[in-house]
């Protein structure tokens, strides 16, 4: 017996001879070790399946530098390294709309670091706005099991702003952005958040 | 001396004491050797630049097996494999529009095989246009150097047409699509076939 969760990814548990499940605990408590990322292409499948949007994770940008041959159809690359994204990891068509969004966890309570997030994506952001697509963060609080919608215009105010913070204020976040609820289907309904603030 | 394209990239020729090239002809004809997807992402930087439109081609999709550290910053990449991609290559935001596109050349004169389209491809053109999403290919004729804009509609009546053809003719991409434009700055004019067919 296999158990799968939405995205297809095999459950844990295992079964003992008479099918009964081993660790009931974990079952419990599953959704609580899936990352952001994890919910977001979960997400993202289910919004695809049931045609309310076209959104896709862009895939990590990656320097090939030497691929083997051994057989004719296999390609197997031996030496690459990561590269730092210029744009965001997140965008696709909603609506009509172009949409294009960034996903960061903190274990931070008390508010959101800039740390992570380059220059270069908040310049994207910014463009793409300019452009007239839709632009934001999902921010979660892996602590508190929060995650919210927080628009980029936003952002920009805390991140270009004179006072040189290196981070916003959560109580900020929690006003001037969107609660994201959590469900099982679809797991994180971001569009919903898109729908209050955007349309 | 270094000459540069526009993209950046160095112009090969090499000079001698008097600082004059040694192969003129080499220049005469550089933009000839240059694939479509160079041209693309030459025509896109400008593009960024001139704040035109927001339009990147997207990182090819890898697996990553293994990882080696060797020192702290740098993480190597030392097993890793090419994925088929199921999106499209480009996608980005134009005039408030989402735009998503393949862009495919060939060798034929009279007309373009099918082959290189994954039918994935297709099915996510078919989703992006049903979510008000603007798709379509980007054909080269190699031989001709004569590249067309091709909205995706007219495409999948031959592709999903019943007579099972491998390929669609010249003359109809010719009478069906939008011819673009080559020229210095930007390379690739395709916007303003977009502007053509969609505005």
């Amino acid at each position: 017996m296999t158990i799968r969760y939405p995205g297809g990814r095999k459950y844990a548990a295992t079964t003992n001879a008479n099918n009964k499940i081993k660790n009931p605990k974990i079952l419990q408590y599953a959704n609580r070790g899936m990352t952001l990322e994890e919910d977001l292409n979960t997400t993202n499948q289910f919004y695809r399946e049931t045609s309310r949007g076209v959104i896709y994770k862009k895939p990590t940008p990656i320097q090939v530098v030497h691929v083997d041959y051994p057989r004719r159809s296999a390609a197997k690359i031996t030496e690459a390294y990561f590269k730092k994204p210029s744009t965001t990891d997140y965008n696709g068509v909603y609506r009509g709309r172009y949409i294009d969004f960034e996903a960061k966890e903190t274990k931070n309570k008390t508010s959101f670091p800039f740390g992570n997030i380059h220059v270069h994506q908040v310049e994207h952001m910014r463009a793409v706005q300019e452009q007239g697509g839709i632009s934001f963060l999902i921010i979660r609080f892996t602590q508190l099991q929060e995650t919210y919608l927080y628009d980029v215009s936003c952002f920009m105010e805390w991140y270009f702003n004179q006072a040189k913070r290196s981070s916003i204020p959560k109580k900020e976040i929690q006003t001037s952005g969107i609660s994201i609820t959590e469900g099982y289907r679809p797991r994180l309904d971001y569009l919903s958040a898109v729908d209050k603030l955007y349309f």
